[in-house]
Order: C-alpha cells, then sequence, then structure tokens
C-alpha cells in the first residue's frame, strides 16, 4: 500500500486518538461508522441505524434462546401511565414505592394533549414498567399454581435526562428488554435472578467479546425497590472507567406488598402469601460498552459473532493498464469468492466501487469494524490465494481459495476469541486489589479500578466518593469535569482471599467498621 | 361425555353466539382467552397477552425471514416528532404534504412536559414515522448508488382515536412493521409494493389462514400522500364487513419532493431526480381479522401454525375409583406422549389440573382455541391409541401411540389448511358479482360484499356510501348504528371477465361515466 493512498483515505476517517480524547472518538465513531445519526429535531434522540439494529436483533435472538427454554413469555403493556396511578402510589405508605416512583419523577415525558384537547388525566410514557404491569399481576395471580409468572417485553422507554446525553450510553429513549417475574418463594426467585444474570454475561463475553465481572450492587447502588440487585460490570480501559452492563433484581416480597400480589398459602388453606419478585433488564447500552471496549484509532471494531459484515473482499492491483476483459474475468472470480462464503454462512460484501483507491476502501472498512478483508488481486487469483487482514490486530495472512469455505469461518472465531481474551487480560490487569488507602486514588488516575475491604455502609459509600475526587478530568464528551470521586460497581461473586471476617477492616481511614468483603470501585458511567 | 360436565364448564365459556352478537363476542373472546387484558387506566389501551404476543412474533419471523433475502434492513427512529418540524411541513406549498400532516393531526398525543418543567417546544408521539424518517433520507441519500435504501422498523405508534376502540381491531396505541424504501426508477419501486403485498398475503393466508383478496384502492380510499395504494382485503362472515388486512403505498415522487431527496441522474450529469418511495405497513389488527374470522361460539380457534399451544393432551376415565399406583403410572405414560411429541416439534401441554372434570378441560381448551385436543385414558393405553378431537370442525379419530410423531405434525397441517380451504369458500361464496343496482343493498343485509362496475371517483364513491345506508344494525361493539353504507374496499388484481371498456357503465344510477374496473364494496371496519 502507498503511503499516499492512505493519507487520501485519512480524510474521512476519525479524527482525535481514542487515548487522549475518549469522548470526541465516541462521538465520531458512532456516527461515521453509521451506527447512529443524531436526531436533530430533539436533543437526547438518536437514530438506530442498520448497523447497530444487527447487533441488538443478534441479542435479542441470543436472548429468546435462553429464556424461552426458561418458560419466559412474551407479552406488550401500554407505553403510558395514567397520573391518577401514580398518585396513587405515592400516597402509599410503602417506602419502597415512594422510593420507585419518585426516583423516576423528574424524567417522566408527560403526554397533557391528545389533538387540539387536554387531557382530563394526564399520562406519562413508561420509564419503566413495573407501575404498569403489576397491577395485572396482582389480577392474574390467584394460586401457587398461576406461578412462576413470568413475562418480558422488548419495548422503548423514555427517560427525559437532564444530563449530557450519549447516543446509546445515555439517551431519552432507549429500547431495552424488561423481564418482570413471580415466584412462590424466595428460593425460586433467587435462583432465576442469577440464572438471567449468566445469560446477560454471556451476550457480553460470547457475542460482544467483552469481559465482565459479576456481583452484587451495594446497598447505596441497588435498584430503588429491589431487596439486592446483581449486575455485570465492564470496563473501559481508554478512561479506565467502570460502566454497569445490566441488572437483575431480586424485589422480595417489596412490590407484592405494595400491589397486594398474593396467593393461597399451599400449605395453610386460608393463609395469603405475597410472592417474591424479579426484575431484569438489558437496554442497548450494551452497544455503546461494546464500542468504547473495542475501537482503536481507525474506528469501529466489530465482534465477528455481532457484525452485519463479517468480512468484505476488496479487489486490488486493477488499474488503468488492466484489460478490460481481464477485469472482467477478475470480478467474476470475486463473485464466487462471495458465493463460497455466503453458502459457508459468512455476511459478506463485495465492495466493486469503482473511482475509490483500494487504500480509501481498506481505511473505510476499518473505519466501520468489518472484522475479516479479503484482498484479492490478479497475482493472487494465479496463486490460487485470498490475502486477510484482521481488523482486530492487523495481521495479515493468506487462504488458499479452496479452503475459504471453512478457513474463513474459522478465522473469525478465532478473531472473537481473540478480542475477548485481550479485552479480558487488560482488565484483569487493571482491576487492581488494594489494601493501602493511599494507592487508591493514584491507581483511578492511571486508569484502574480497585477492589478494596469494604463495610458496605451507605455513608461510608457517600464518604468514600468524597474522599477520591481528584484533579479535573475529561468526560465522555470532552467537557472538562471536576475530578469524579469512585463509586462502588460490585461485590464481586467471586470473592479474592485475604480477607479475614472481624478482623480485616474496612478500607476507608475514616470508617471504623469491619469490611464485609472486597469490593470493587472505580471511576464510572 | 355427560351433558351434566358439559353444563357446568359453560360456566366459564363464551355467554353470546357469535351470529347474533358478534361485537359483545369479539370482547368476551379476546379476553377469555387471555388475548388481551384491558388496560383499565387509560381507555383504549390493552394489554397483548402470551398468547397474542406468540401471534405477533411467528408474524415477525415470517416477515423478516421475507424481507431481509429482499435487502431490507432494521432501523429504530425516535418515538417523538417535534411540533417546529410539523408546523415547517404544514407551511409548505404541497399538497401531499399538508394532506399527510392534517389527516394524523386530531389524533396526536402531545408531549408537553418533562418532570414538572414545560417542554419549549412539545413533541408529538409517532402515528406513523414518514416526517420522522424522510428528513434523514435526504441527509444519507447523495448518489444513486445510495438506492435502493430499504429500511424497516417494528414499533409502536399512537393515534388517539375519538371513537369506539377494540382490542387489536382499533386500538390507540397499537405494535406494527412499517418500511419505507427510496428507489431510483418507478418501476423498481411499484415492483416492490407488489412484493411486498404478496407477503402480506402469505401472512393472511399461510399462517393465519385468512383469505385475503389483493387489490388496489380507489382514490377515495388511497393513502394520504400515496400514489397509489395496494392492499389485501379481508371478511368477517359473521357481519359481512369487509376489513382492511395491510396496505402497500407507491409514494411516487409526492414526499420526495416535499423533503428535498433526490439523486444525481446517472445518465445526465448535473440533473437532479427525486427518488420514488414506498411505504408498507401492518400491524397487530391482523390478530383481530383472525380471531374475527375463524372464532365460533365456543370461543377462539387458532391456526395450528401460530397457536403458542398446538395440542393438549388430556387424561380421561381417572376416577375415585382409580388405585394411586395406576394413576401414576397412567401420568407417566403421557408424559412420555408429550416428550414424544416435543421431539417431533409440536407444541403441547399436558392438563394434569385436579379437582377439574375432563369435560371442563374439553370446553376451557376450546374457548382458547387449541387446534388439537388428546385424550388419554387407560383403555386407550391398553389399545395403543390415542382419541384426537380437532378444534375446526370437532371432528374425531384415533391415533395409535407408536405414530404420534407423524400423524400429528401431519393432522396440525390438515388442520391448517381446511381452516384456510373452508374461509375461503365462505369468502368465495359472499363476494357477490352485480349488474344490477337494486341488488347491491340486499346483498349487503344479506352480509355479502360485492363486486360491481364502478367508474372510479372519489364524488361517485361518497354518492354511493350514501344511497346504500340501510336499516340501524350492530356495530361491532353491540351497539345500534344507523345503517352503514357501503365504501370501496379494493379494485381486485383479478378482474372478473365482463366489463366491456367504453360501454359498462359505471353501476351507480346517477353516475353517467363509464366503468373503468370491477371494484369490491362492502359495508366494513
Amino acid at each position: 500500500m502507498a503511503d499516499s493512498k492512505n493519507k487520501a483515505a485519512k480524510l474521512v476517517g476519525i479524527t482525535v486518538p481514542k487515548e487522549t480524547n475518549c469522548g470526541q472518538w465516541y462521538v465520531e465513531v458512532v456516527q461515521k461508522a453509521e451506527l447512529v445519526e443524531y436526531y436533530s429535531e430533539i436533543s437526547g434522540f438518536y437514530i438506530l441505524r442498520p448497523p447497530s439494529m444487527h447487533i441488538w436483533t443478534s441479542i435479542r435472538k441470543f436472548f429468546q434462546d435462553h429464556i424461552e427454554p426458561m418458560g419466559v413469555q412474551e407479552a406488550s403493556f401500554p407505553m403510558f401511565l395514567s397520573a391518577t396511578s401514580l398518585a396513587k402510589e405515592k400516597c402509599g405508605t410503602h417506602n419502597h414505592r415512594k422510593e420507585h416512583v419518585e426516583g423516576f419523577a423528574p424524567e417522566l415525558a408527560w403526554v397533557t394533549k391528545a389533538g387540539d384537547k387536554d387531557l382530563e388525566v394526564p399520562v406519562a410514557v413508561r420509564p419503566t414498567s413495573e407501575a404498569v404491569m403489576y397491577p395485572y399481576y396482582a389480577k392474574w395471580i390467584r394460586s401457587h399454581r398461576d406461578l412462576p409468572l413470568r413475562l418480558n417485553q422488548w419495548n422503548n422507554v423514555v427517560r427525559w435526562e437532564a444530563k449530557q446525553t450519549t447516543p446509546f450510553l445515555r439517551a431519552r429513549e432507549f429500547l431495552w428488554q424488561e423481564g418482570h417475574t413471580a415466584h412462590l418463594t424466595e428460593e425460586l426467585a433467587s435462583e432465576e435472578v442469577l440464572q438471567i444474570l449468566d445469560v446477560y454475561a454471556a451476550i457480553f463475553e460470547k457475542l460482544l467479546a467483552v469481559p465482565v465481572v459479576k456481583g452484587k450492587k451495594t446497598e447505596a447502588e441497588k435498584f430503588a425497590g429491589a431487596s439486592w440487585t446483581s449486575t455485570c460490570e465492564a470496563f473501559v480501559p481508554a478512561n479506565g472507567r467502570g460502566i454497569q452492563g445490566a441488572t437483575s433484581h431480586a424485589l422480595g416480597q417489596n412490590f407484592s406488598k405494595m400491589f397486594g400480589i398474593t396467593v393461597e398459602d399451599p400449605d395453610k388453606k386460608g393463609n395469603h402469601l405475597h410472592v417474591w419478585q424479579n426484575s431484569w433488564g438489558l437496554s442497548t447500552r450494551v452497544i455503546g460498552v461494546m464500542i468504547m471496549v473495542h475501537g482503536d484509532d481507525k474506528g469501529l471494531v466489530l465482534p465477528p459473532r455481532v457484525a452485519s459484515l463479517q468480512t468484505v473482499i476488496i479487489p486490488v492491483g486493477l488499474n488503468a493498464k488492466t484489460k478490460p476483459e481481464e477485469r472482467t474475468q477478475h470480478m467474476e472470480k470475486i463473485q464466487e469468492l462471495k458465493v463460497t462464503l455466503q453458502k459457508a454462512g459468512v455476511r459478506v460484501h463485495v465492495d466493486d466501487r469503482e473511482g475509490y483507491t483500494p487504500g480509501f476502501k481498506f481505511s473505510d472498512w476499518e473505519m466501520r469494524g468489518v472484522p475479516l478483508r479479503l484482498e484479492f488481486g490478479m497475482r493472487d487469483a494465479a496463486a490460487g490465494v485470498v490475502v486477510t487482514s484482521r481488523r482486530d490486530n492487523g495481521e495479515k495472512g493468506t487462504i488458499p481459495v479452496g479452503e475459504l469455505a471453512t478457513q474463513v469461518p474459522a478465522l473469525l472465531e478465532k478473531i472473537q476469541e481473540d478480542m475477548f481474551t485481550k479485552a479480558a487480560g487488560v482488565y484483569e490487569s487493571r482491576r487492581i486489589k488494594l489494601t493501602e488507602w493511599d494507592r487508591v486514588v493514584p491507581a483511578l488516575d492511571s486508569r484502574n479500578v480497585v477492589i478494596i475491604p469494604f463495610c458496605g455502609g451507605i455513608k461510608c459509600e457517600d464518604r468514600i466518593k468524597e474522599l477520591t475526587r481528584s484533579e479535573p478530568e475529561e468526560d465522555e464528551n470532552g467537557r472538562k469535569m471536576p475530578g469524579m470521586g469512585m463509586k462502588s460497581l460490585c461485590t464481586p461473586f467471586e470473592q479474592p482471599d485475604g480477607l479475614v471476617a472481624g478482623e480485616t477492616k474496612c478500607l476507608n481511614p475514616e470508617c471504623q467498621d469491619m469490611a464485609k468483603a472486597w469490593t470493587m470501585f472505580g471511576r464510572s458511567y
């Protein structure tokens, strides 16, 4: 490749390095790789274009394949909540209900008019569907035979955030799935919370090649109204921040008491039991996490399993001297390669655009994150090989034409695995186990997250956030922010050694309590 | 089956006959078969429960399998339209735009507040997405290489209808897919309109076993802003009304001129061409049509291909005299039958509820529309057979246990075909070709639709509607309505013989024009 061609190609590429300006880099990548378009009519809204919808539908299929055998069924509830039912909830004496409703109140979008008439009772667009669904759970669940009730819906929700919005990571409307289930016993409910968490972790690790740490949220960070919250926590190496992946909540009997969801005790006639509920959700945010974890200065890097286009074939070495019949013959051979790959189940495209140099095309497809480039010139044709170039690590190779149907799928699988292994190695090395308080802030400043002995207290966690504020730094949108303190990400289920109950102190120097568990803290999204 | 058992079972069944009170019958069926739950918080909204979502996801899979090979890609656009961009459209000088925007204005749901703050510019929930999407088509489409652009989205839309709402058939929020495509030439666009219409027809006929007539909408009935509209028209025998199934529109250059969607003429540099657009949509209304067409006085009748439960096994002949070990042994055998059927790909359930008679269970599953009932008693076990009972026609039979895996799927296919054949025969016999005006109203009163020579004029169609008003009749909600005039359903693509151009007059006795085509008219939804 001549340098001059590459230079020309750079004109359409990403203009800022990921390491030094992660926020601006992200904004460029999502738009130039055609994952989203900003919706200029209303701020905080984004159009999801086909490459990102391909990722989302891949996730949807994968998730359905796992939850259907568990007995989870699909439903679709209305998108509006009425003001009357919300007001009713607020008046409730239950703290959990109040907490839940008030938590979302500042972000509710209110429909007050239909056509030119004012609505008698305004309705809010759902920010989540507990309050829409649970009155019907109370109606439908009569007997223990109606349990478990397990419903999931794929929909859009609106949270009219005041904070700066970012495609995928914080949008005012987003797509997600929300599962809501009811069980007879706490044990059955808890079991499901973790089963779902495992499916979420598999979406990250198997589909998106993004390593996560599974664990429990602290009291300060759990879902408002939940008994406890389990989570998958991912990590963005470029800025050293943690990012919540997806959460699966044990709601306990909090909501069943609010909404009166009971069954007759199968063991004791006349006695009524409140059901045990869970809710769990995964949103298009996961796509943003994937972009952040894998992308590089050339643009997007897509894991093959979710890439709408897994490989692109680019004709090379054709020039003004090439005879027309030779060109035609060569392009026909390329079409044959394409058909071979399609038959092998590979999502492939031939870039036969005229008037563009191969160098331009290389950069263009690199920016769009296509996992594998195949180059094919007349010399390659004579030698019976295709030249390969991996997007993830730039590695080049050749594959005999006769072995494309087996070697390309195998290479794509290898890329998928290598992407995960690399990212897992980075996360592992940037998750620092610390027992000295003084090392915490320097570790954060070096773009790590930390695992420390922690008492679990809400006040202690608040204090830790204050104590770890640091120099102003740039946020994902390139603005200088007052240095962010760290918050807890999760208490990992896989606990490191070295914490002795009743002996190891909480690492916060101002805290007198004993540590309950190793807890992962970090600056975060 | 003892009669006394059936009587007990009827308590939970449908209380009104379909023929005499179609509206009330429908309302009972959709709720008792657990297809929907009324959302009591806000009128005109419904909860879609798992059996209806199963139908919808079956349709979604089928449609995706057909449009993906055509090159249609999935996208997701925001759910809101800003008031500013709507106002801009209204000021436009284009009649089509005005028509399109004003058509939906009375039904728009307006968000005016977020949290407790008034929005500077109110936003409306999409009633359809032309105005959301097409500004971006103008941005994305630059060159003929960007064509065809074919995007589809599965989403929810809101049309705050003032009219009486009915689950599936007219709801204020509904699920649909909306496809929006742009092409270089009129010919390419037209070809796609009809390809999509064929997929819609296949959804009706192959999945839902509902016969449709394909044709073109008249000028009076086409989509506001379309150049022409193609449609699938179904028929409800119980009240003799036509019902629009799904429409595929050729938008021509109407919208591309409004939104400035152009490409450079590939044949003439510097010259700009407006693209040719289509839009096509199919909604959850199709589920309502299916219920209306197949249901009977016992309740829902589901075509096997879309039934979430295709067959239910009911143990029979067990009673107080049955020894516990015999019962256990028998139930184990039933579990084996279930596993056999599951392995054969059949969606099967065993109704092993205790404390309910077989008769009660029979009625319950009949009401829910399960296509095939399998009865299995100890005598059947001894004889090595299973007793079958078809939901669609009540036909009984037996299948040797060893042949379940082949014969049950075959029988389900047979039921699917027979349901379609029966409905097609009814529709055929109730689609009356008429050349005498005086026979029109009597034909409508006898619950038929008519095919008549028609000039195609908008005013003539208005007049036909007035001339065919009749005695007050009941609508789908059981209210007496002033007798509905007939409107055009479509001009069928398959034209009957007998219409001579320049000779056959329009059938409206007051109209002096020549007939352009045989056109299907009827009372309708």
